[in-house]
């Protein structure tokens, strides 16, 4: 069992109580390192601790732990180096993940996250935290998931990196490092789209020992029926959290990106009604780029929650189902056919294909020469998907 | 009205009348072109006649037309070098889309295939003709079609074929001249295996005049459930038609490559149990190797029908029809992601994306992390596809 789905269990049942449980982590090998979790005061608080120290202290809500999982990278090196922003960013997608997770938990009300921590045999270290939900009230399929890899770059990767501008020298190996959360949520409902999101950062370590990173990242909406006022919504979320830093160019430099990025280029539709979506991000500076993205991944929860909410519970036709499936066929065809790093990463060595793949729903359907009536609201989907417009 | 659907009707209608109807083609611009039905001694004919001449009569058998549509290639063109190739190869594919779309309509007992015939308009000359069965009571997803292309083949694609060892000049536009004639079979009972085959002839036009050409096609299946005589009767009947021509080292080689060929990487299984493909076949002349490619094409119906007629009523459970929706879901996975046919139609301008994508499954499913429980029946079949055997 894991370290934090056992504390989630500790938790619960200490929280009335002033009882203090112990529980070693199964991941530590070289030091012994353990959670407490007891009542303070009335309230729940778990000890993150590490040899005879208290690592981290998380007064816990709802009974909640603050991650779905132990953070890949050792606890050691996460706090030798506080400012590294790998560790800035390794704890801000853990917080994200948790957070976005329980919010769908809350949404559901029956099923919990599956959390498969899972760590990499080839092409370098690293692993990753795979939290699933399948077959629940609300979700038909969804998962979120962390990973943290470094190994090597072949010299051909590293080719396509200085194609698109960076500057790295060629026919080299060199180490790189990444921290990426990723995440596809297909909802039961038609009149709840599917979400996705992914923010990421990487860095590439040149051989006089200085480093190149960059940030990627987006968040998208794909909606079955359109209603307006939710799209509206979504985008105006987004854009918020893009213009908190005071750049006001990148949401709609971003939003276009997502546009032409999610192309399903052989029906000439998009994927759905987009969002943002970046790539080599790196201005004006780390910080501040940083800030940016850790913006736009807190926007998720409240870009995407209340819709969730608002429709979760919205009757649906044996129609309005089959045309959620044909459209998850789409859905499906651009992340084997176009999505770069779904193809990339089926290509990889050693990458876990069942987290690559947790992205596909869990039935689609494809019919020869469907086509949808004039007039209808299947019609009204589609024009906005053949003609992306601007929402805020 | 196509004209063959026309004279289906007709000669159901005047079987047994000694009535003659006339029907003048819709696709006859230039000339007038006409078909009669009849009956002559008892059996319906039907002349395909041009201007006054009559073209080509055949004996209807059970009220059937020769052929689904009429043919791409104009009839003038077709009389005028009966000899050549391209002629040879059009109406021997035409034939067999017909005998094998007969075989299972008659398997079925209730739908007919739906006949689409398209003209391309994008990059060249040529159309084709995509039959469909969709949601019948034995089949739950079909197609079958014929596409006879012709235009310019771009630089790039001939460097390919270079690559491959074709005699071609470097940096030049040809013309090319291709015809085919592509299938994929879903039927609805989890123990009625997939079918999928393919045969098709390839000209490329030199500046000199001359002319490379090259066969290419194979018959490959895909069980649900591993029935070891049906696997058995299906590679001994393509074993038999390739070795008809007395070539005895064509099938190994030729099984070997489609185990190849089919091989869905990233899970480290093969499609399905294989069969027989090849490519860039023009040994040891074009008559020799058209007539193993006839072989080959003439014996998909033998080695696939019976095992459609065997098994099309047997019972079955939810939980095989959901694994049926698993491994089809893995199907769409190797079609998407590694099919060169599918991933080339679909970057192809003017190609037609509804006849490449017929392939998927009407339904398919994704599951993270599903795993066979040791010892069931998807066990063995997932062994055998991770292990690929010899069967003959």
């Amino acid at each position: 069992m894991r370290a934090y789905r056992f504390l989630n269990q500790v938790v619960k049942t200490c929280r009335n109580l002033s009882t203090v449980a112990t529980y070693r982590s199964a991941q530590s090998t070289k030091y012994y390192r353990y959670h407490l979790a007891g009542t303070v005061a009335g309230a729940v608080v778990l000890y993150h601790c590490y040899r005879n120290k208290v690592f981290a202290a998380t007064t816990v809500k709802d009974g909640r732990a603050r991650w779905m999982d132990d953070p890949i990278t050792d606890i050691e090196a996460l706090e030798k180096s506080p400012n590294s922003m790998r560790t800035k960013m390794e704890l801000l997608l853990m917080r994200v993940q948790a957070e976005f997770c329980h919010a769908l938990e809350e949404q559901d009300g029956e099923k919990k996250f599956h959390v498969d921590r899972w760590m990499r045999k080839e092409g370098g270290g690293g692993g990753g935290i795979t939290c699933v939900i399948q077959d629940s009230p609300v979700f038909e399929k969804g998962g979120c998931n962390i990973s943290v890899l470094n190994g090597m770059l072949p010299p051909d990767a590293i080719a396509q990196m200085r194609a698109r501008g960076k500057d790295l020298p060629q026919d080299k190996s060199l180490p790189f490092f990444v921290v990426g959360l990723s995440c596809v949520i297909h909802p039961k409902n038609p009149h709840v789209p599917t979400l996705h999101y992914n923010y990421r950062y990487f860095e590439v370590q040149k051989e006089d020992g200085s480093t190149v990173w960059w940030f990627g990242g987006g968040t998208d909406l794909t909606p079955y029926y359109l209603v307006e006022e939710d799209v509206v919504h979504f985008h105006k979320t987004l854009k918020d959290a893009c213009d908190k830093n005071g750049n006001r160019g990148l949401y709609p430099k971003f939003k276009i990106w997502c546009d032409d990025y999610f192309h399903v280029k052989h029906r000439g539709q998009r994927r759905g009604v987009g969002g943002i979506f970046f790539d080599d991000f790196d201005q004006p500076n780390q910080e501040q780029a940083f800030q940016f993205v850790k913006s736009c991944a807190e926007s998720v929860v409240p870009s995407y929650v209340p819709i969730v909410k608002k429709h979760k519970n919205d009757s649906y036709s044996y129609a309005e189902r089959q045309w959620q499936l044909l459209r998850r066929g789409y859905y499906t065809e651009f992340n084997l056919v176009y999505d770069r790093g779904t193809k990339f990463g089926l290509v990889t060595p050693g990458a876990r294909y069942e987290s690559i793949l947790m992205s596909l729903p869990l039935y689609a359907k494809w019919e020869y020469c469907h086509k949808v009536e004039p007039g209808s609201k299947e019609e009204k989907l589609v024009t906005v998907l053949k003609n992306p417009k601007d929402w805020v």
